[in-house]
């Protein structure tokens, strides 16, 4: 793999060598994730994504990046009702919410919102592992109804509380439109919150571990890792995929769009990642989702130019080991539920909150302040100089 | 020196190493900051931190630290006069602040409230560098003003406006107790903040800089970093120095204290860092403003405390590199000042914010995401076990 190795000489001649982005460097040892960028394998604690996806739900899923096992009938069954009786969120937070101004981008208003939690546990400074257990099992629980609430208030329309019939992704489609989903509908979106549930120590998860590992708190750790996952380099990948889409307007014109910018050097968005060299298992899954959901829903355009698109960058690069990512797939499923552009990526968080968590769970059973170095490329040992003699 | 280097085998039987916590590991190259941990050598681009602490002052240095050259009279009068203009903070953030409630902790309601200037800039999304430089100076100007309203609300005071023609340390005093501070005062607090500016990539800056890297905003890098600052192993431990020194409450009772805490093997706060092995050169500094900070004010005793819990471990851990870091002298040096101890953390925050800046926007200008690896040390290929099963 061609890890970007940069080369520098310090002040006494002797040559460094560091390897940018700490791309291809080991920053802990974890149970969570098995990645193989090669062979294009994702694991959960050794469980191939492609099972999780067809056979799991997010509920259970979540229990397991937790907890490291598979529940039982009864562990699940306990560990759903918990999340169904922490969907509420306190009413100060929404007139809190409320207050923001219309514009505020609904990351920012999550990552607030987070922080903001923090603030009214007065338990907040505990940070035993039980204590930590139960509030990534609140937020977990809570992300969707904040989410809801966030996108429902920016539209300028009255927050719906949750409906406890539902499950996990049900329910947040219905907080959403007020309107229980169909059941194909929730289907998916459950199997994307189980895709993008985790994915080793990418930035956001990695955010939440370097920032936990001064044992501050799980509330610290998931407003980084939002504030994180809020980048284009990251979670904003997903609705520039879909922007992209648009641009495009038709799969005729896909070919043309792709060559122009593959000429001029521009990224396209939704393929090409830092750990897969190959086509993201993650990908193939969500390819399926929205071709089913084209034909369900009689649109097939955004699939086809998505299919048209992998067509022609196989073509042109797929040599060069830049396939289709989760985000380029993602794009035009959440599109086809009719889901808003603006919420792609908070929903990325919806389920990446379960990854988080688990991961920052581990770094506190295992802690190591991350302090990596610096190193200092500048000039040494100036003099002050007086204001006068500058 | 001795990293701790942790190795594992691989699934294939190969032999993997790695630093844990990315000690000693190169992250990014940085004009921002040297430190000789071997000699107890800081340095701000090149400058000493001595010469610094001696002559410049925070807003001056803040400047420095942003733009990479010492201002001309000009300069830093149009800095100043910015930074002045900035103190002020909207209304809606005070109402929101005023509505927390009263048991959360000053850092959480700092890092909630940095979150939520990123919702009330209309222009949050716009990450141009100048953009960028403008979001700093008004976080560097607005961090005391924050802090400062979210201790009298905590108290059931009413919030003081910032005053104009006081300098930023010296206004900071005076929005906290209502009173113009004395001048040797506000140029202790200055000479603080000047010292905890920057320390190269410790944890929170690293955080930031890993926050930011995905191209999110400076908002979401600066709450990641506050995150991080807030845990007991970072800009948690000058209030924890401050409860050691209370707990041991005379000097005549530390050799007793200390040889309990060295034999029950249990750490020191204020004492050893990742980086000194040597005495910290701020700590130096620091160490002379609190003895002169006791005699003005006539009480020597945490003065006494400190310098006898020194020379103890000096004799005790000395010879193995342990010496005083700059939580250390800082706790009874903010004692002194009159500044209660759940402010030593933010305080620490009020000053960084300005290396967290230039860090950010150092970053920004030559950014790669980072994404390090995990070594999954988990079991692989496990079959998906029906509920019923299992």
């Amino acid at each position: 793999m061609a890890e970007k190795v940069r080369q520098l000489t310090d002040s006494s001649g002797q040559k460094i060598e560091f390897r940018e982005g700490l791309e291809g460097v080991i920053a802990a040892a974890s149970d969570i994730c098995f990645i193989d960028g090669m062979k294009g394998i994702l694991q959960y604690r050794g469980i191939p994504i492609e099972q999780l996806a067809e056979k799991s739900t997010f509920e259970e899923t979540s229990y397991f990046l937790l907890f490291g096992h598979l529940p039982t009938r009864a562990q699940l069954s306990d560990f759903e009702n918990r999340l169904k009786a922490q969907r509420g969120v306190a009413p100060e937070l929404l007139r809190i919410l409320a207050d923001f101004p219309r514009h505020a981008e609904p990351m920012t208003l999550l990552r607030t919102a987070v922080s903001a939690l923090g603030a009214y546990d007065a338990n907040a400074e505990n940070s035993g592992i039980d204590q930590n257990v139960d509030r990534a099992i609140d937020l977990i629980a809570s992300f969707p109804t904040i989410l809801a609430a966030i996108q429902r208030i920016r539209k300028g329309l009255p927050v719906i509380a949750p409906n406890h019939k539902l499950a996990h992704a049900a329910n947040f489609l219905y907080m959403l439109s007020g309107e229980p989903p169909n059941e194909y509908s929730a289907k998916v979106l459950d199997v994307c919150l189980i895709l993008h549930a985790d994915h080793g120590f990418n930035a956001s998860t990695f955010t939440a571990r370097v920032c936990i590992s001064s044992l501050s708190d799980m509330y610290s750790a998931i407003t980084a890792a939002l504030g994180s996952l809020k980048g284009p380099l990251h979670g904003g990948a997903n609705s520039a995929v879909m922007h992209t889409l648009m641009e495009i307007g038709s799969a005729d014109k896909v070919e043309t769009y792709v060559k122009k910018k593959l000429a001029a050097k521009q990224k396209i968005m939704g393929f090409g990642h830092r750990v897969y060299h190959t086509y993201d298992p993650r990908a193939r899954i969500l390819n399926r989702y929205s071709h089913k959901l084209a034909e369900i829903t009689g649109n097939m355009k955004w699939y086809e130019i998505s299919k048209k698109m992998e067509e022609v960058m196989e073509k042109e690069v797929g040599g060069r080991g830049i396939y289709p990512n989760v985000d380029f797939y993602s794009a035009s499923v959440y599109y086809y539920l009719g889901i808003e552009i603006d919420l792609f990526t908070p929903i990325f968080a919806v389920s990446r909150i379960s990854g988080w968590a688990a991961q920052v769970l581990e770094q506190l059973r295992d802690n190591k302040l991350f302090r990596p170095e610096c190193f200092y490329q500048g000039p040494l040992n100036i003099d002050y100089v007086p204001i006068d003699k500058r």
